[in-house]
């Protein structure tokens, strides 16, 4: 039976890359640049999200999928901070945004209007990391109140990713991190990832994140 | 193709569930209160588990099976911290634990010189709570660091929790967590588990979750 359920999965996952690959080629002709962000539950997607968007409010159009088990609460969230426009995608019991899901969510965004869209993951550190949406990067997030250790324990993400934010970066004299140990253990998996601090909470960090940022729309424009 | 997805995961689920069957007489049996531990990653579920032993030192035996994706850091840190016995189990990739997981990590450990035995689940809000091991007890673990909007994005593991264990209640001062507004989801989700704050740093609430510990297994013992 256990080779029967493999099989089965192997199909969805196909049919779940073909999708994705749909979804990259709408996302790369409308010019918006698509970001997947995936962390823990209350590592600080939403508020990356709503501190982006009010860094860079008279330079970029930023439409947001948020994807949740349950609940519209961050999409409220980022509509009231000014998001041009956002989709709330509802799971269910799922853990994890499919391709399939995002591909339904973008019908109702006007892609063309945006810069700039974040699809904020389901609160998981491990299966969004199996499924492809079609984004042009993956972000992982992780805060300094998770602890030092997660990239020993969740490798996958942080060797998958293109860009790993490390947040709430202002409680660390309030929590036992260590940096040097974290930074070493993450470069173990992946060396070249950009790693940027910020803290949403007090702003430190959100110009150079935003930087970064607007560094990628331009270069995705050339290439 | 997708009913026959559905299928095969409720074969495997019914499956499941009659090993979980097994796992809950020998806990039974052996007269060691089994507690499923769910929480997000970074949580404080090793935390909880190291204090819990440090408090009932001299008064029970503890043993803990942890589950995480990859590593054995954490069942290192229980022996060192003076667990009676320690068993690790590595998922690959999977999110959560199963009851076959448990099953084959309960023959390494010889649960007659236990009283608990703390399962701590692979950090994940979701999946985990699917899966019954077979435990007596399923323990929901939120820092105040993940924000008060858990229970209403996760609501499924915050409804069919026993009790639930409110972390890191030391930063409080630090975040933006509003207690009753917490409160106030949790308990339209779930009306009568016990909330218990508690701060691993500090100390704080250990003596009276230890307490409630101590009177489940007298309970058990009764029962």
């Amino acid at each position: 039976m256990s080779t029967r359920t493999i099989k089965v999965i192997k199909d969805i996952l196909e049919s779940n890359d073909l999708i994705a690959a749909e979804n990259r080629s709408k996302f790369e002709n409308a010019g918006a640049l698509a970001i997947n962000i995936i962390g823990s539950p209350g590592s600080g997607k939403t508020s990356l999200i709503l501190q982006t968007i009010k860094a860079l409010q008279h330079k970029k159009k930023i439409g947001v999928i948020e994807g949740d088990v349950a609940g519209d609460i961050d999409t409220k969230r980022v509509l009231a901070g000014g998001a041009e426009d956002a989709v709330q995608i509802n799971t269910g019991g799922n853990c994890h945004l499919e391709a399939r899901m995002v591909r339904q969510a973008m019908q109702n965004i006007n892609l063309n209007a945006l810069d700039i869209i974040f699809i904020e993951n389901v609160g998981n550190l491990i299966c969004p990391n199996h499924w492809s949406l079609g984004e042009a990067i993956k972000l992982c997030l992780i805060s300094v109140a998770e602890g030092d250790d997660k990239p020993i324990k969740y490798p996958e993400i942080f060797a998958a990713s293109d860009v790993i934010v490390l947040t709430k970066n202002d409680l660390i004299a309030h929590v036992d991190f260590n940096k040097e140990f974290f930074y070493e253990s993450l470069r173990a998996l992946n060396p070249t990832a950009p790693l940027l601090e910020i803290s949403s909470r007090t702003g430190d960090g959100i110009q150079g994140w935003s930087g970064w940022l607007v560094d990628q729309c331009a270069q995705k424009r050339k290439s």
